[in-house]
C-alpha cells in the first residue's frame, strides 16, 4: 500500500514521506476515536438536516436549513451569516474562522439543497430519515437511537440530500468537533460557502462570487460534492466535465396519420430521429461531428498516470449493472476524459398505430477543456445542416413545415465549460498528501469527474485552485429515489475533513 | 366522365353501358329526392346512435346499441336477432330479409363499436352528438333541429363512431326507407352482420363465422367500413393489408446511470434502438430484411390499371399535411401495395440527464398477399440475430442481461394476413357497375386498402367474394379525437347503399 502511495505521489511530483508524520497519525487516531464514541450524535445531526425539506419547491425548507446551518457554524466558533443570492433565491451560508498564525485560507464549498423528489418512488418518505441495514431492497430498518454503537458501517441513512451534500456538511462539522475535543487547532484559516441552489444549476453562483470577491478571497477551494470512485477508495478530483443540453423536435406530418393508410408514404419522424442519432453517434459512442475534437485538450503526464493508477473497477461495475460490454474498452475514467453525446430521453407516439406528428429527443453534451458550449452548439448545428436538416429554434410555421423535407427544432438549455485543473500545484499536492495521510494509503485521483458541476466558476471568477473532495459512495442513488448515505463513507469523510482542517500545509 | 368510366369498366372486363339504365336513374332520383325531404330524420337517427356509448369499456352501452339496431331492423321488415360472440363479448346483430324472386344473397357487414375515447382531447363530449359547420377548429356549432333543410352538405356531425361505422349503418337503414317510399323492391336477398368488437380486433369473429356458417351463407359480403379515397370520390376496395405488431424493449444498464459519470462507457439503449431502426428501415421506408419481399404477390393488370386511374391526390395531401416530401414518389396508393414497417411509438428516459435502463419501441408491419404474420415474425427475428441481437420473449433474467451485449425483448401482438381479392369476378363487376350508376360516373377502385381490417376471414371462412364499401371522408378523424361524419358523405352513402340493395345484379 505504501508503495502504491509513493508511486502516485511521485507521479504528482509529491515527495513521498517515508512514514506518516507522528502528528498526523495522532490526529487521525484522535479523530476516529472521537467518532467511535459519538456515532449516535453524528447520525442524529445528519438525520436532523435530512429531515429539513431543502428542495427548490420549498423555499421555507431551504431557509430553515440555512438557518440551522448558520447556527451549527456559530456554535463552532465561526462568524456565520447568510449572503443573498438575489430576490427569492435561497441564501448562501457563509462563515469564517481565523486560525492564529495560519498563512493559508481554504474555502469549504458544499450545497445544502437536494434534487426534487417523487415520493411514490421512495421506499420511505424522502424527508423522514430512515436507517437501513444496507442498500438491498430487503435491508431491514434499524432504529439507531436504540442500537448500541459501534454501528455496522454498512448501514445507510436514506433521505433526500442525505449524501448529496448533507453528509459532506456533517463530516465537516463533526471533524471540527473531533479536532476540538483533541485540542488540535486548524492548520488553515477556514471559510465556508454552502449554497442552496446547486441542484438548479446554481443560477446565481457567478453573481454571488463576483459580489463577494474580497470576502471569499482564499488560496484554495475544496468542493464537498459528488461521489467517490467506484472502487470505494477515498477520492480527490481536479475538475469536472462541462455541459450543454438540447431538446430536439423532429417533425413529421401535421397530424398523426393511420399507419396502415399512410405507412410507406408519409415520412415517419421516429425513423428520422433514429437516423439522426445514428448519424451523430457511432455504436462506440464516438461523436460523428467533423471538427468536434479540434478543441479537445490532451491529457498531460500526471493526468494519464493518475488514471493508470486507479484500481480497475470495470468488471465489478459491469456485473453490478448487468452489462455484457462497455461502449469502449479504454476504462471508465479514461472514457469520461473525452466529450460525450448522451441521448437521455426520446418520446414519440401515444401508443396508437399511427405515424406521429413529431418525435422529441433530449440530448446532453459533456464537454472537456477547451471546448465551449457555444462552439459545440455551432458545430452541432452545422453538422445537422450538412445532413440536410432545416434547423429552427422556435415552433415552425406552416410554410416552414411545408417547405422543409427534414425539419428540426432545437432548444438549447444553456451550459458551461469544463475544468481540469493542474494536479501539481503546491495546493493540489498538499491536499493529496493530507488525504493520503488520512487514508493511510493511496487515494483515487481523478483529473476530471465525468459529471458536471460548475466548478470552472471558482477558477474563473476567484482565480484560486479547486480540488474536489467527495465522500459519498458511488451507489448512493443521488439524484434518484432512495438516496442514502453509507455510514463508512461518513466516518471516512470525517477523517478526511479533519485532515483538511487540521493537517493541510503548503 | 362517361369516357373515364368506360375505361375503368373496360380494365375490369366490364362491358360499359352506353347510358345508365332508365330504372337505375329513376331509382337514384327517387332515393335522393327522399333524402332531401328527410335530412332532419336521417341526422336524428345518426345522432341517436352516436349518443349510445358503444365502446369496449361500456358493455351496457354496447348492448343498448345492439338492442336499438335490432329494433331498427325489425321495423324495416327484417327478421332480426343477436348472435352471441361468447361470454362477455358484445353480440353480433344479425338480420335477414328475403326478396321474393331474388337469386343472390348479400351480407352487409359493419361494426357498431367505436374506438376508445379520451374526452379531454375532444372539442365536445364524444357521446353528445354535435353538428358543426365544417372541420375547421373555428367551425360554429349548428342546431340541425332548428335549421331548415336542405342542410349545408359540408356540415359534420361530431361524436365517437359517428362515421366509423354508424354512418354506414344509417346509410343502409335510410336507403331501405328511401326504396320503400319509392316502392322499389330489393334486387337481392339481404343479410345483416353488425359486430361490436371490431375496434378490439374482432377477437371472436372467426368463431362466430364458423358457428353460423349456414345462417351466413351468401354470394357476396359488402364491408361498410373504412374511409373513401382522399380525392373524395366514391370508393370500393377489394382487400386490405394484413397486420402484425411488436413491442420491442432494448436493454441498457440495470438502472439509469448519471450521463456525466457514465456517458461514453455505459451502452445507451436509446442509441442502440436508433441504430436498430436505421438498420431495419432505410430513409425511403424500404425494409432492410433479406428475403422480406420473397412472399410478396405482384399486382395484376386490373389492379395496376385501377391504381393508375385514381385521381392524383398527393400534392393536395402534402399541402394539407405540411409535408415537403413523401417517403416515395410512386404515389400513395401504390406505396400501400407494398409491405410497410411503421415505427408507431418510442419511449425512453424520464427527463433526467441519465442513460436509461431501457428503450421501448412500438412497431407494426402492414402485410400484403402472400405474407403471413408467422413468416414475417420469423424473418424479423432472424434479421435481429444476424445484427447481433439476443432475442427473448419475456423479461430477461440477470444472467441473460449480463451475458448479452445487445439484448432485445419482443412481444408480438398477434396479427392476420392481407386480402387482395379478384376485382374481375361477376360479383365484383356487379358491385362496380352499381356504384358507378349511383355516382353517375367513375368510382375509385382500390385493389387493397392500406389499413388493416380482418376481411381475409370472410374469404377464408365463408369462401365468398368480399368488396369494401366505405362512405366516410378520409379526414373524418376516425380512431382519433373529434371523429365526425360529413353530411355529403352520408348523402352519397345513402345513394350508394340504395344501389347495392335495389340495383345489384349478376
Amino acid at each position: 500500500m505504501r508503495r502504491v502511495c509513493a508511486a502516485i505521489a511521485a507521479a504528482l511530483g509529491v515527495v513521498a514521506t517515508a512514514a506518516l508524520p507522528a502528528n498526523a497519525a495522532d490526529l487521525h487516531g484522535a479523530v476516529n476515536g472521537w467518532r467511535a464514541a459519538h456515532e449516535r450524535e453524528v447520525v442524529d445531526l445528519l438525520a436532523d438536516l435530512t429531515a429539513l425539506r431543502s428542495v427548490a419547491v420549498d423555499p421555507a425548507g431551504l431557509q430553515a436549513t440555512a438557518d440551522r446551518l448558520q447556527a451549527e457554524l456559530a456554535r463552532r466558533d465561526f462568524k456565520a451569516r447568510q449572503l443573498s443570492a438575489g430576490p427569492g433565491a435561497p441564501p448562501v451560508v457563509y462563515a469564517e474562522r481565523v486560525t492564529p498564525g495560519a498563512r493559508r485560507t481554504v474555502v469549504f464549498y458544499a450545497h445544502y439543497d437536494g434534487q426534487p423528489v417523487n415520493p411514490a418512488q421512495w421506499r420511505s418518505d424522502p424527508f423522514t430519515p430512515t436507517l437501513r441495514a444496507g442498500l438491498a431492497p430487503d435491508a431491514v430498518v434499524v432504529d439507531w437511537r436504540a442500537a448500541k454503537p459501534p454501528y455496522d458501517p454498512e448501514w445507510r441513512l436514506f433521505g433526500r440530500a442525505a449524501s448529496d451534500d448533507k453528509s459532506s456538511i456533517v463530516a465537516f462539522l463533526a471533524a471540527l468537533d473531533a479536532l476540538k475535543a483533541a485540542h488540535r487547532a486548524p492548520s488553515v484559516n477556514i471559510k465556508v460557502f454552502w449554497e442552496g441552489e446547486e441542484e438548479r444549476n446554481s443560477p446565481h453562483l457567478e453573481q454571488v462570487l463576483n459580489e463577494n470577491r474580497a470576502l471569499l478571497a482564499a488560496d484554495l477551494w475544496l468542493i464537498g460534492d459528488a461521489p467517490l470512485h467506484q472502487s470505494r477508495r477515498r477520492t480527490l478530483y481536479f475538475g469536472a466535465r462541462g455541459d450543454t443540453d438540447v431538446e430536439a423536435t423532429v417533425y413529421g406530418p401535421a397530424r398523426p396519420l393511420h399507419s396502415g393508410h399512410y405507412g410507406n408514404w408519409a415520412p415517419n419522424p421516429i425513423a428520422m430521429a433514429a437516423q439522426l442519432i445514428a448519424d451523430l453517434r457511432d455504436p462506440q459512442g464516438n461523436i460523428r461531428i467533423p471538427g468536434f475534437d479540434a478543441d479537445v485538450r490532451r491529457l498531460n503526464d500526471a493526468e494519464r498516470k493518475a488514471i493508470a493508477d486507479l484500481p480497475p473497477i470495470e468488471d465489478q461495475l459491469r456485473r453490478e449493472l448487468l452489462l455484457a460490454r462497455a461502449e469502449t474498452d479504454e476504462g471508465l475514467t479514461a472514457s469520461t476524459m473525452r466529450p460525450a453525446l448522451n441521448i437521455d430521453a426520446i418520446r414519440a407516439g401515444d401508443g396508437g398505430r399511427a405515424i406521429p406528428a413529431e418525435a422529441v429527443i433530449s440530448m446532453d453534451f459533456r464537454l472537456v477543456p477547451d471546448e465551449t458550449p457555444e462552439r459545440v452548439q455551432a458545430l452541432f448545428e452545422e453538422r445537422l445542416r450538412e445532413l440536410g436538416w432545416t434547423v429552427v429554434h422556435a415552433d415552425p410555421d406552416a410554410a416552414t413545415r411545408a417547405a422543409s423535407p427534414k425539419l428540426i427544432k432545437l432548444v438549447w438549455g444553456g451550459g458551461y465549460p469544463a475544468l481540469r485543473s493542474d494536479m501539481t500545484t503546491p495546493q493540489a499536492r498538499a491536499v493529496v498528501e493530507s488525504a493520503q495521510r488520512a487514508a493511510g494509503g493511496p487515494v483515487a485521483l481523478l483529473p476530471m469527474m465525468g459529471g458536471s458541476v460548475p466548478i470552472y466558476l471558482f477558477a474563473k471568477v476567484m482565480g484560486a485552485p479547486v480540488v474536489g473532495l467527495p465522500i459519498a459512495s458511488h451507489d448512493n442513488n443521488q439524484h434518484a429515489a432512495n438516496e442514502n448515505a453509507r455510514l463508512q463513507n461518513l466516518w471516512d469523510g470525517i477523517d478526511t475533513y479533519a485532515g483538511m482542517i487540521g493537517d493541510l500545509r503548503w
